[in-house]
């Protein structure tokens, strides 16, 4: 399939997450991106897709996600072509993820790595002002484009979240020209982990410190040549995976993504490429990383509680209440808590204080473990 | 039919509770009685008609209910025949049922209201001691047949409970004779409602207070002799009930039942009796009034947690965890809570704290107003 212009730009929603911080609404077969966490009516997915509309026609968006996956999603009709899936074999974190994405939309455009932008975004993030968020990404492929350079999206920090990583601007570093109105975009000087409280609160006052969205924009042949550079080694793998997509073989592709190390697009390239460069993101954004992110991005009540369904509270305050919408017929009370996570859905139910909410994972694991026992 | 001995001796276990209070296991076709809340295996009601068993044969047992509870009575086979059952066409508190209780049995044997004792004991306590247990209904028999008195089982108090009734011996009382052992029996002084705290602890001090169980035995004549004096209009009613069934007019038997009072046998004839005795029951026992006395009837794991079914706790202290057989598909999680209750049925999940427990029927109501709003 050949662009009729030179520079074709496709879109990649990674929706590979298992969302296990999210149980018991995020079992293996419906993880995060199929949930309907922010809104009642849309899945995390659909979200993403529509939210890029207005910058890449639907047939050029693609879905990376796990093999297992692809079938659950397809059902729920995101609003892609069917074949606009590209399935990962295995866990390869999101560097194999978009080395994989990558050598398939080279192979499916048919054109030099040159003349192929991809746009990078995730499916389960909160993104409001659909508006500033398209613009944002124009920018970035376009920055990408113009500069030779892996594109980042950084979100200007609108309270000290120590649960984040952030990316710098060099503290002299000046704006990029070339793009319009409020759309700032800056060299990266350097990427920083989780904070502590007191450097979160630093880092918000400085206004040189973005949120790491995890959102990309690059060319493939920039992509590729920062990857030579940085892990000449994995850019071997992704070049023999190249060479096998070329020619149709899917089995090498498979074998050799299975060779690929387990590390994330962060760590692997852009923490070590040469160009890197930033565009602001000024609108609305939340990793709703696990349950108590609810709070954030849904309306709560008078006593300060999240509900969704159709619960019994009574005397609660600061609580977040789900009560997954097939779990409907079963009645749900809850009396007297103060901020407690209560969640029922058909397969399970969490109660757990809100700065527990990270030990989910205990109780998926245990519930593994008990399984396994079983087998 | 004709008994070949004088005397009869019956025993009419009450089941009408509605036990709202256990909500979510309780509902309408399935209370307290019928649920399994001290054993894994056995009902409620099966273990009373179980205890009763040494002292009086299944078929000269009953169980009086509501009319709408005994299908789902019958379906569980406590153990007594089909025919066994005394139904309740409206509720009418302890004291309608007790006195249609005393019509049905005189119809059915035939017999003078002196020749028939009937003991009445409750579904819904639990009781441990079985033998003890018998023991002390066997005495009250005894006492009521040579005493021509109205005699209750009064349960010696090991705690200062402040839920519970108390009846208080005279000062002065004598143990009557003709009781072996240590089985004592008294004459009743008064009935004292709830006490604080302070009154509680003297009242165990003193030994001369007992928990009223809410247990009796009394000859039908004994029992329609004090009726007669301490509630004339009432006793009116029962003979129009005697009458309408001595002529098996089922009809008139239920119109009159109907227009009895409200209230409960307590109230209606033992505060104003004539003659009543105490028999002081040494066995443990617990009115199971609401989830947080599972605690006491259940074994605790070492972090004081009951667990009931299959849940995943983590860090949980002092917790009711209560998950129904039916229910066990669903994983249920709980992580870092403390002193608080989660019950999941298959038609309801509660979670509220231990000294919230009786708001329950507050979800109650709030559903029931739900219902009712939709239909």
């Amino acid at each position: 399939m050949q662009h009729p212009t030179d520079q074709h730009r496709v879109a990649v929603i990674m929706a590979g997450g298992s969302g296990e911080r999210f149980w018991p609404l995020s079992r293996h077969a419906r993880p995060k991106q199929l949930l309907r966490l922010t809104h009642d009516s849309e899945t995390m997915l659909s979200e993403a897709v529509t939210r890029l509309a207005p910058i890449i026609p639907p047939q050029d968006i693609y879905v990376a996600t796990a093999a297992h996956l692809i079938e659950p999603i397809r059902q729920v009709r995101v609003g892609i072509p069917e074949d606009n899936f590209i399935a990962e074999p295995c866990k390869r974190n999101t560097a194999g993820c978009l080395a994989l994405a990558a050598v398939r939309l080279l192979a499916t455009y048919g054109v030099a790595p040159e003349q192929l932008t991809m746009a990078v975004v995730t499916a389960d993030h909160v993104i409001g002002d659909g508006a500033r968020f398209s613009q944002s990404v124009a920018a970035a492929l376009a920055a990408a484009e113009q500069h030779d350079a892996l594109a980042t999206i950084g979100i200007a920090p609108t309270r000290p979240e120590t649960g984040y990583g952030y990316i710098r601007i060099e503290p002299d570093a000046a704006r990029l020209e070339g793009f319009e109105g409020d759309l700032h975009v800056y060299p990266v000087g350097a990427y920083v982990e989780k904070p502590d409280r007191a450097r979160a609160e630093e880092f918000v006052r400085s206004g040189r410190y973005f949120w790491n969205s995890g959102m990309f924009a690059w060319k493939i042949s920039t992509f590729l040549a920062e990857l030579v550079r940085a892990r000449p080694a994995m850019y071997a793998v992704v070049e023999a995976m190249r060479t096998a997509a070329a020619s149709g073989d899917d089995a090498a592709v498979h074998r050799h993504f299975e060779s690929l190390e387990n590390i994330s697009i962060d760590y692997a390239l852009m923490e070590r490429a040469s160009k890197v460069v930033v565009v602001r993101g000024d609108f609305p954004w939340d990793d709703v990383g696990a349950w108590p992110a609810l709070d954030r991005t849904r309306r709560r009540d008078s006593c300060g509680n999240v509900v969704h369904g159709n619960p019994v509270l009574i005397d609660c305050h600061d609580c977040i209440v789900y009560n997954e919408p097939g779990a409907d017929a079963t009645a749900v009370g809850v009396v007297g808590m103060r901020d407690v996570i209560v969640v029922v859905s058909e397969d399970g139910i969490l109660v757990l204080p809100k700065d527990r909410a990270q030990d989910v994972r205990d109780v998926v694991r245990e519930l593994k473990e008990r399984q396994a026992r079983q087998v």
